[in-house]
């Protein structure tokens, strides 16, 4: 009552009290906890990062007499053999001696930052305005703020299967439904177009396509890209375009953007500079609005706006910077990264293709390579998780199994190590392989080999 | 149909398919979408920043006669007065020449930081150990965090009124109810404890005391927030100890943690980097794990660690950097700092003290002070919105109404400006006040002044 009676005393009216007030002072008393009861949320439980929950299972204890070699982690910084360039350092440091970026940013971002990315992926098919740009706490936060803006609880997405696990991490924990669409290994990973057909329903809100692939390494060509934006025309479904591997594809091969094809279909293309510029802990991303049509609409842009207003995204140091990494960076840099994925993809594939019971499939870009074993012909052994927790224990080399992906029985390796790693993992590879190789059974006509 | 032909070629057996998949290739036909149609989500409508909507309907035209002075933004670094520290500079500096700090960290922070953390924070009363710590992407993802895990939609959370506005932005976004607990002006803005008490319901999952106060800049005494933990005990409820401010406290008044105070009561405290090291926008921040009657448990540590792997946290450079700024800062700059909040503070409270019409309320740390508006002695103006949007027009200072805490009547005065800018918009504000005060009326008898 003492509010109350110190209003009235200071303005002689009362106060105009706002807000969603659950009764000021209820007659009726509430009833109350007894005990301490503090439980985690639903959400908190829903939230499962299924690479986690697979790899915590697993028992990755290494051959004591082998180092060890881990090929299961996205980060092209782990070994060494990959830094950022020069540039992308000194425009860090000059951004932090300018003392220009140490306050709030726009939640959106900087406007300057903003323009700089537009100017970036802005072509004449597709042109990009700094108001179709907003800055991130890396491409997750774009994936996020993207799925969120999206979809209600109840609706479905749909995701590739192989796939990159955080969009059902972040759908789950939304409440939002995931369908999972198939990518064809025989067809260097497209999309089984028939199959993503046959799962849309009304209650569709995104269609997201990962392109290059994780963890596939795939890049589709520009006729798949555009029977892709077909299908979503006719389905109208927009599109998440997760394009964070936009760029990195081996030489002779094409990579449009997906939103440079289609002048009609809406996409909101995510990336960052986590794995071009190879500082994945820098957590810069962005969303690009790509609207012609106008069917986002200022709505769409306006619920990114006020979602990204929750929390603010991308470090100022790094949105300060953003502009000079994005003009300065030689060439040659982005080159030199795409000759050494090339080479080490060329010697997997090479290495691998040789091993009885592996079936690896060649990549044209990102950072991965997927390898189909052949479970029969390793009866042992249940499954992918098994066969690469036994891989570590006996040769100690750490494959991610593709359940994490929604794919068994393959596995996925990482590309990014230096050329003697490549070889020397491919070759415990192949002698692990051959100790656990079980030739075909003699039980039909199944006589090759 | 194409996969499961090749699946069954390479492998002899078909694959087992895991994930929610609503269904292979169903007969029957979805029903579908006929035209575009595209929605921004409901959460995105829900999610309203009341500076932001009170702000953005303002006119904030000022008087082309007199240069702006903005008091209105909680961000330390507008007006180039208060720079953060050069070891801070160096210490960024150093992470990014070490390129060590490129790669991901773990979702929680890399243990190094995390430990730095704890070290500072540690009190014997209150031990802190690296696991008790999560790094997060500023102060706001601490802040979600937390909620996020403790609260269920249709829960509610108890919130200061006034209050910094992120609270509720955050929780009517995730569909939990707010209940705004009032602040005693008279008694330096302690909390009305017995209205808080009122409020709480078996659905009441989470008490967020800020300490010290935004908007109000007050602090609260040992004896208070003891009278706090005691009813957070009775009640049963965890508090969420926001304390971005802490230390942030004028020479002579003590300010323990909340959490430093109980060894009952379960506290999740969110700080970071922000406001005592002034580098806003770089987005560190943490939560410190208080819980030494085991009631979160492993459950709410765990949930926390799940929802951390959602969107991962602060970036790596600044993460790097953490441990040399908490440890090589030197005293001198914390107190520097403070002084000149504290002279700052000291001139706004004695010369708009000193204006008819106007109740400043003296704060104690932080860098803000509030102001009460007589609003009977201002007739011309509606309410604090409009006499804020005035008092640009007319004399341009724009200090943010205290509607945007929940506080009608109310403005905030932001106190980082230099000295004589905090002299010439006081003196601008007495004029303003000067020039629309109406005495009061004889109606009554009320014959003050």
């Amino acid at each position: 009552m003492d509010t109350q009676a110190y209003v009235v005393q200071m303005k002689s009216k009362p106060l105009t009290l706002s807000g969603k007030v659950g009764g000021l002072f209820p007659a009726k008393p509430h009833s109350r906890r007894q005990r301490w009861e503090v439980k985690p949320s639903e959400m908190s439980r829903n939230t499962l990062n299924p690479i986690r929950a697979i790899v915590d299972g697993m028992k990755l204890i290494p051959n004591p007499a082998k180092p060890m070699i881990s090929l299961s982690i996205g980060d092209p910084t782990v070994f060494g053999n990959l830094p950022t360039d020069a540039a992308v350092l000194q425009a860090m440091k000059d951004a932090i001696d300018s003392q220009r970026f140490n306050g709030y940013a726009p939640s959106v971002g900087y406007l300057r930052s903003r323009q700089a990315v537009a100017n970036f992926y802005s072509r004449p098919e597709a042109p990009l305005e700094a108001e179709d740009i907003i800055l991130t706490s890396g491409c997750s936060q774009a994936i996020e703020l993207s799925i969120s803006v999206l979809c209600n609880p109840g609706d479905n997405i749909l995701v590739p299967r192989p796939g990159f696990s955080l969009y059902k991490t972040l759908a789950v924990s939304m409440g939002v439904e995931v369908k999972l669409y198939d990518l064809l290994p025989e067809k260097s990973w497209e999309i089984d177009l028939q199959h993503l057909e046959s799962l849309v329903d009304e209650r569709t809100s995104c269609l997201i396509v990962t392109n290059p692939s994780n963890p596939c390494g795939s890049v589709f060509s520009q006729e798949h890209l555009q029977n892709i934006l077909t299908v979503a025309s006719k389905l109208c479904v927009p599109i998440l375009a997760d394009e964070i591997y936009s760029d990195m594809v081996f030489p002779g091969c094409n990579s449009p953007s997906l939103a440079s094809l289609s002048s009609e279909v809406p996409v909101l293309a995510c990336g960052g500079l986590a794995k071009r510029w190879l500082v994945p802990g820098w957590r810069m991303g962005w969303i690009l609005i790509h609207d012609r049509n106008r069917i986002f609409g200022s709505e769409i842009r306006q619920g990114l706006v006020r979602l990204s207003q929750r929390i603010l995204g991308a470090c100022t140091v790094v949105q300060g910077a953003l502009e000079s990494i994005l003009n300065n960076t030689p060439p040659g840099f982005y080159s030199s990264t795409i000759s050494c994925l090339q080479s080490n993809a060329e010697i997997c594939f090479s290495e691998l293709s040789a091993v009885p019971g592996l079936n690896p499939v060649m990549p044209s870009g990102a950072m991965y390579l997927m390898v189909g074993i052949e479970m029969d012909h390793f009866p042992e052994f249940q499954n992918d998780v098994d066969f690469t927790e036994r891989l570590v224990t006996e040769q100690s080399v750490f494959c991610l199994p593709a359940s994490a992906f929604e794919y068994p029985d393959f596995f996925r390796v990482v590309l990014t190590v230096p050329e003697e790693l490549m070889l020397e993992a491919c070759g415990r590879i192949r002698d692990f392989c051959r100790a656990w190789y079980r030739p075909p059974s003699c039980d039909g006509n199944d006589l090759d080999q």
